[in-house]
């Protein structure tokens, strides 16, 4: 067998080498790509890719990992190697039940598909993105069927996001948030506001980077291992675990952009730099899943960087840097940076209010999927449901159904993992702190290495052995579970707001 | 035929495709990947010259070669479609007759003279690299006898970076170039030498960085189709015709580093963006020759870029950039950046001395494939023919023979093109200014369009349809000729130094 497992590993180590490839060019696309290069570009992003599912579904591949489950099965079924193999075969199994016919064409719908959504918001016109997304909508629903096993159509859209994750789960997570969440922002509307109009002045764009780059160090990221760059919208990339980049943007004129983005992306990289060496090029090296990785940026970018522990020890620097907040005081900024205020937009939106965005989308998806909604009566429920769960209602669809570019690209079943990785991060919190009692002392002192410590110990050496309920559970006792988030929303803007 | 083209067609695109994804790999390897990615992104460009190396000797591409010969045959032998052939029959008949066992065995010796030269060179220690050097030299002589029909030893190598061309030419004209060489400099030896010491002053890097930027914009070098960045070993690089970046370093203590390095980098890269769109992905989307590609760099850096008109219009620019020039008059300045001084290092070395540099290495390692010479006698004839060409002995090997990364790569055949560049330039330049008469005044207005265009024209736009000696018969009425070079190294020197 130890040949065969040999065998495995290298056709895994190959998939993953294309894939790396084909992410160092997606993020030079991103980054330094001069415009001319994009019409290439697509051709070779679009080989890697297709060698890569060449790999992945190949007959040699299959062949391998049948006669590898009986020794898979004499395994301990927590190691790396019969992890390794679940994973392999369950990523197989899913990629060979779609047809070719399916992947080309919705490759081809999501093309057409994005750049009518674009033309569409540019016009402000949802009736231009209609037929196309009503075309997706369509090829999503054929995706389901070939995956008769799953309970609902949702589910296997879910899982190629959140491995294992049911439909029905997210729904009861879901429904017991809301309106838990939905009375908290109501209770803070009726409370005096917060200001923050100290936040949207001028700061000096170098100034803010190199501030970034100070507190992103402190955390723990390992500029030898990665390293920084801009971008217009920002992600974190992995090309190793050896080399896990990130990247922010900065607004010369609202600090939050690049301090809050820059701390967000650093989670999801301090994630990515902490899996263990070993899993490298196995399909392991990668997060649980969307959501788990959403919990570690959101926990560094909320629960560390919107804490006050955290600015007793920064803010007096980032006075210094700008001496413009020199007469703001520690409490106005906490308060500031933390203001809640009920928006239209999902990526500006505030810690207490975004998973209502995200419960609106997820409840349309499921609906749309599901047969009970139409296209085209999706921009007048996402309105209505805006006013219901947020009090504002959008002036026109380009701020409201056609605001994010997921629909466009076929990601249903994206959303959730964004929520999911807030709950994911309050869990998480909770049990951190019982462990490491005096963790916002060691926060209040700049010391960070072992909150860091026992997210790669619990968390991030894992890489994607284990699915996100599973590890969930190992590690706090319980699966995914919305009272921790709720009980730290109401506790942190309880003092904010004096509910 | 047609669907016999198309298929050509397409393994070529897939081929350049991998090729191109393996540029961008190597790119971000030499400008922005940080220490830890190192051994990862050796395992995916390994992968990814692998599936090209697979690609471009498969038997498929191998079968359509020969089906379409009948065909070729039919065409205008100068049209696209019968040069595209050629060049991929050529190709895939030279990496088919290299066993794989070959292959594998030259990446392993090359991978460890490199570690060892490297060692070698910190230790300044030849002893060190000897045996690597020996089993490499030894290598290479084994390639040879790949190719039968080849006249001698060194040509397929040669042919290998200039294609077409023969041991025996290149022999002819080094034997006539280098006698007037030699006189030349011995000449400017006795003449009063010209001071540079104002070149050897501070300037701010960023100021630098921008004045190489705006040189390079007024030549012609296109943005939207390309970027600089920094590297250590500055570099050109395409990843498609409308993706051609160019690196550059800057010296903040001397002027030359960025100034001629960045217009060298951009005469390669004018090349790359201006090879007809038609031609990418069929691999002929690329210079005729190494030779050829450097002579378009030789030619902006030297023959337009230390001329006097190019310095009457951009040294007004350069001295309001940097007011420390101000008491340096323009005839000082031109002098400064043109002069001579026999020195150790090819890098370093000014146009008189430079081509000695080449024959040097030529001899060496000419005579090492025919046997002639031995590995361990190498260092000795290096210093003794230092000595006869330039007048200047190594104080070490270091600063000698094992000064450049080539022969522990297993790159022989690679130097001449540098010299091969240079005479290239010179020819070119006696046709341009019989084809536009009033260039030098052109340059002295800084208009630079109709120069790049009749480069594009005559050069650029054929990419690698034909062969360096065609290209040039074609262009200039004659084959490659050292003639050109020394009358223009003749009357530019003779008036510098009062010859």
């Amino acid at each position: 067998m130890d040949s065969k497992i040999q065998q495995l590993k290298n056709i895994l180590a190959e998939i993953s080498d294309l894939r790396y490839a084909g992410a160092l060019l997606g993020w030079d696309q991103q980054t330094y790509m001069p415009p001319g290069g994009a019409e290439a570009r697509g051709n070779q992003l679009a080989l890697l890719n297709r060698l890569a599912h060449d790999r992945g579904t190949s007959s040699e591949l299959g062949k391998l990992l049948d006669e590898l489950k009986p020794y898979a099965r004499g395994l301990d079924p927590d190691s790396d190697d019969a992890r390794m193999i679940k994973v392999a075969a369950k990523a197989y199994d899913k990629a060979t039940k779609v047809t070719t016919k399916y992947v080309v064409d919705f490759a081809q719908a999501t093309t057409l598909g994005q750049r009518a959504w674009m033309e569409a918001r540019q016009a402000v016109n949802f009736s231009i993105f209609r037929p196309y997304l009503e075309r997706i909508v369509g090829l999503r629903q054929e995706y389901a069927t070939f995956f008769p096993d799953f309970d609902h159509p949702y589910d296997a859209l879910l899982d190629d996001f959140e491995p294992g994750m049911k439909t029905a789960e997210v729904k009861e997570i879901f429904n017991s948030l809301r309106p838990k969440q939905v009375k908290l922002i109501k209770a803070i509307a009726e409370k005096e506001q917060v200001d923050n109009s100290f936040l949207h002045q001028p700061f000096d764009e170098k100034k803010q980077w190199d501030f970034g780059v100070e507190v992103i160090s402190k955390f723990g990221y390992d500029w030898n291992r990665g390293r920084q760059d801009k971008a217009a919208h920002p992600f974190t990339i992995s090309f190793s675990i050896n080399d896990v980049r990130l990247t922010t943007r900065v607004n010369p004129d609202f600090l939050n952009s690049m301090l809050f983005g820059t701390m967000h992306e650093s989670g999801h990289a301090l994630y990515g730099q902490g899996i263990a060496l070993e899993l490298e090029r196995t399909g392991l090296d990668d997060g649980a899943s969307l959501g788990v990785h959403e919990s570690q940026s959101r926990l560094w970018e909320n629960l560390v960087g919107r804490s006050l522990p955290m600015w007793e020890y920064f803010y007096p620097r980032l006075q210094a840097v700008f001496p413009r907040l020199g007469g703001i005081s520690l409490e106005i900024f906490y308060k500031g940076i933390n203001r809640v205020q009920p928006s239209l937009i999902r990526v500006e939106a505030d810690e207490a209010t975004y998973n209502l965005h995200i419960m609106l989308r997820l409840e349309i998806e499921i609906a749309l999927l599901e047969g009970k909604v139409k296209v085209k009566d999706v921009p007048e429920l996402w309105n209505s449901q805006m006013k219901e769960y947020l009090g504002v209602t959008p002036t026109n669809d380009a701020q409201g159904v056609m605001q994010d570019i997921h629909w466009s690209s076929g990601m249903f079943g994206y959303f959730p993992t964004y929520s999911l990785g807030n709950l994911i991060s309050a869990q998480l919190w909770e049990k951190l702190t019982q462990d490491l009692p005096d963790l916002s002392d060691q926060i209040r002192t700049g010391k960070f290495e072992n909150l860091l410590g026992w997210l790669r110990k619990n968390i991030h050496r894992h890489g994607a052995k284990f699915e996100p309920q599973e590890l969930v559970h190992k590690v706090t006792g319980s699966k995914i579970d919305p009272a921790a988030y709720i009980r730290y929303l109401t506790r942190k803007f309880g003092e904010i707001y004096n509910l």
